[in-house]
């Protein structure tokens, strides 16, 4: 049984899902194991992570909206230290994740189909995420 | 330290939760473990996993009402390629999980009193499902 | 490659988020690996996990102001054998998750700067509660 870990770096340009698969699978491949564990962990309380539909992409741009809907800027918060988007941040990423694991199955990800892995950037400036990835197995 | 990956299939017949608790029990058990973890991940983006209430039915169908209420159908998404059920379906798998990981401690998930493991079943139609299952331990 | 396991118990005395990362950091380094992976796992159905911030308490207290509107206590639900505050603190639980893993780097969990692990008690009347924590590495 090995492991193997890494902090993987995301510069966000915008707020909105960003597709990490390729960065993701690419370093899971690098590892040359054939059966195990992926564990993807955003270090952020103001970016997620989200499993989504990598095809159409108005189900991203829906996405998106939908969650500037549930929890949105306009509301009056508490916490605004760092502007409107700041308190709406936290909410979208406490109704999401910020922790996905995935089997390594026959040296690839277990991933459906259609699924892709995305982190989901809450801000509205750009910024720089970590994403810590372990990775368990033979 | 101890391996194992399947894939469960599960066929659903309406939109809801499913309970599968006992298919992985059955397929943990029988890998004969007394301590590790159990990972199960949902291949898909309009269907998820929750844990939740195994007692009360009603519980059930608030959850599911409830699911339906703040992702309706009856909003207008852009994306609706597959019906009014399609992005609804995206939006509540993205509000729950498609990823679960459960200790198993003396040879036994665990699971609380009260905790069952269901699929949940976002579109209409009956769809065939697949959970990818890991376990590691001794 | 070694695995520990243990049971915590957190006793709750009102709604709302208890921070349990300082008692979750101790017994992980009390088991000496410096590379793994721990899994955390809430046994209940109407308590879960969230990491949020750990600075501005008006985080918190937004959370929980926003938790208390999305899945309110005023509404009318099928289940209600232990009062008003029952369905909401399941709806509550399914819209947040009861299972966080986080990687062991450097015998230090790779939480950001600003993430605390707590967990988030949704009944109004004190609790008792158990974390299934798991860890497992080098």
């Amino acid at each position: 049984m090995r492991q193997a870990t890494t902090i993987l770096t995301i510069d966000t340009t915008r707020q909105g899902l960003v597709d990490v698969t390729d960065q993701i699978a690419r370093w899971t491949r690098d590892q040359r194991l054939t059966e195990g564990l992926l564990t993807i962990f955003c270090r952020h309380t103001s970016a997620s992570l989200l499993i989504q539909e990598n095809a159409a992409p108005e189900v991203r741009t829906d996405l998106e909206a939908y969650f500037a809907r549930i929890a949105p800027e306009s509301r009056e918060y508490e916490h605004d230290d760092e502007g409107p988007d700041d308190m709406p941040a936290h909410l979208r990423t406490a109704l999401t994740q910020v922790q996905l694991s995935i089997p390594l199955i026959d040296a690839r990800l277990a991933l459906g189909t259609w699924q892709g892995i995305y982190m989901f950037e809450h801000r509205r400036r750009p910024h720089r995420r970590t994403l810590a990835l372990h990775l368990i197995g033979v």
